[in-house]
């Protein structure tokens, strides 16, 4: 007997008890998250004396301080983790519902029910927090998981797990419901990618590297996406203290999110008045501007942080404090120049002209596209989505934000009288 | 300069020409599909011609009669062809509806409209319809296509496109929005399934090896399906009669589909006397079974047409006239068996008893799930979608029988006032 991880076996139960997840009431469901909030509290400790652990060896691995703070669990963050998914089981359940139901003309009633789409794999980084959540959405939604994070966190994730399993146990539903694989073997995600058999869908939450190799390697659907690069286009009518306001809201605020601002394209006619007042309210913030020819001379002298834009960096997510500006000509070039460099997540025009904010709404087809408002508003609690699963970029099922939907597809029921097909 | 074929080039002609097909009206949609309709009865004659050439190298190079006749165009079917793009045109256009539209809490206006998906890559085989087909559907919802078919098919394909190209450009859109590989190299298939910065969905039509390279190859999302191991399980209490005509209908009334039934699963308490009642009723049509221990002593005298089936015959797709059967304890082993052999197409249940056919609908997950009806019946044309893309078996995006609304996607619109995240 070897202890590697049986992948397949894995697979076989997570599958098994989806059959058993898929038929569980509303009622039941919310029963068992409310029961592992109680447990998390109850448990409390023991997730944080693990956690320390994690954190004790992340210090010893000279893991940033900004990865440490991710992975860091406290009193407070655990009562955070237990309030949402008591959130979670509070929300209405997508599982049930149906979306359409008619007589066909031969007599058959037809109908398109919402259903759990069954054995998800989720792989993702630093973040233990993910852990619960995810486990907490797959739960409401009737999914079964497999869950594979990150080596950083690996004491404090299997803590959770535990507390997740006592919880399930008490509820009487099958721990295959969460499971995780612990083994470091990195072939084991490879191995993931490749169980059709069992996984229906595959969610990578991390970097663009993740999302690439669960692209290019899996044979299971992948939602991608996380990756933005974002746009705001400045038009010529746009309101001056409106447009700085949500400049510097899309760029400051938050800076190592998706949805934060990577480039600032300005119409021309009102570059030369507005860039030194981008610098001004933006560079004391310690904003960095990475600027096109143009756009480079209109803020030489109103900023030192000021550098002139390499040939790639209009295709950055910055996740920093920098910044690329550039000048355009009118709406249709800033259009072109989205269409070449957006990544399909948000974009936003700034402005009072209706013909260009409606031609911007409709021949951008980003996930998310705005009219007068900062790129950090997409987002799926800002949406009022509830919960937010992930952010799609891709095109297929779900984009943009993800809520509880998203985790879930649907089946036609055909209710006949021995009707056949003349 | 060699003539090998530059797809990155082809990618990048198809998205320019996606960017202009998303901002038509339905208008000028079903006006370019009409003009299309005429210019294909206006050259019947170029393009019969150039069938004809396929067929005589198909009959030199040994095709089989029915794959010859899958590619045979007469006039009778150029007719139908051109009938069935000006009926795509009197469809209903998805594109442009907005699926939401409310207000948030701090008084942004949120919508969601569905858009086209942008460039699809459809791969297939033998059948030049699928050309004409696929374009036009395409063309309906906005989406620029690239079109892959069979070797056979290939001068019929290219004249097909030839008129296309001629209709578009009368009707002023670019040519571009329809474009065909028709370079041998198989190479090419694989290339066109990388090409993530420019297709956003494939979609194959074809065997299962199409789909299973596909799905194993392919970094652009892809819809599979088509294939179908069906099952119909006839309960106890179900009306002899009836279910005769439904599993006959469902097995003979054409065998080289995906709807087609390939197992009967026949409830022990009734199996001695219903089984030769299906042998006496399906036998005479050529129907062969291919009966498990049970089923093979209960059919045993009633039929010549009689095998013992083979481990995996269970989970064959015979598109032929094999059938599968097997006698089960109830509708708990009916559904066991169904979830270990279905590829989660199409399932029905014969039965009068309320408990067991509720159960069978709840606790079947694929893609269409019956009472009392013939799996002939899932289909989309059959479910009134109007054009039927493709049947898909994988749980994202869409499910079952795939209609315009399954080559769209939609995008976020954020309505605001200079809104920024508190």
């Amino acid at each position: 007997m070897d202890n590697t991880t049986d992948l397949i076996a894995l697979g076989r139960q997570a599958q098994e008890a989806s059959y058993h997840l898929a038929t569980l009431s509303t009622q039941q469901k919310d029963a068992a998250l409310c029961m592992i909030a109680d447990t998390l509290e109850a448990r409390a400790d023991f997730v944080l004396t693990q956690n320390s652990r994690d954190i004790a060896d992340g210090r010893a691995h000279g893991l940033r301080e900004s990865l440490l703070d991710r992975l860091l669990l406290t009193e407070a963050r655990i009562q955070h983790l237990a309030d949402g998914v008591r959130q979670i089981a509070t929300l209405p359940d997508p599982v049930g519902t149906e979306l359409e139901s008619r007589k066909l003309p031969n007599g058959i009633r037809l109908s398109r029910r919402r259903i759990p789409i069954g054995v998800l794999g989720v792989i993702y980084e630093a973040r233990p927090n993910v852990t619960l959540d995810i486990a907490a959405l797959s739960l409401k939604t009737g999914n079964a998981v497999i869950l594979r994070g990150g080596r950083e966190s690996l004491r404090s994730n299997l803590a959770l797990v535990e507390v997740i399993h006592a919880a399930l146990e008490q509820a009487g539903l099958p721990q295959a419901a969460v499971q995780y694989i612990a083994d470091p073997d990195r072939d084991l995600v490879r191995q993931l990618l490749r169980l059709d058999d069992y996984v229906d869908m595959i969610i990578p939450r991390g970097g663009e590297q993740l999302h690439k190799l669960c692209r290019e390697q899996s044979s299971i659907p992948v939602i991608t996406g996380g990756m933005g690069v974002c746009h705001i286009f400045a038009d010529k009518s746009a309101d001056v203290e409106g447009s700085l306001r949500v400049i510097e809201n899309a760029k400051v605020q938050r800076t190592s999110v998706c949805n934060a601002l990577d480039t600032l394209l300005v119409h021309r006619d009102i570059a030369a008045a507005f860039l030194p007042q981008v610098a001004a309210r933006l560079a004391p913030q310690g904003v960095t501007f990475h600027a096109g020819p143009e756009a480079f001379r209109l803020l030489q002298g109103h900023t030192d942080s000021l550098v002139a834009a390499a040939a790639d960096d209009f295709d950055q997510e910055w996740l920093s404090l920098a910044l690329s500006v550039r000048v355009v000509d009118d709406v249709e070039a800033a259009i072109s120049h989205i269409r070449a460099h957006s990544t399909g997540h948000t974009e936003s025009i700034l402005t009072n002209d209706w013909h260009n904010a409606t031609r911007f709404l409709d021949e951008i087809n980003s996930a998310v596209v705005m009219v007068n408002a900062s790129t950090r508003l997409s987002d799926g609690g800002q949406f009022g989505l509830g919960a937010e699963v992930a952010i799609s970029t891709q095109k297929l099922h779900a984009r943009g934000p993800m809520g509880l939907e998203a985790l879930t597809t649907y089946k036609w029921l055909v209710y006949g009288q021995m009707h056949v097909r003349e």
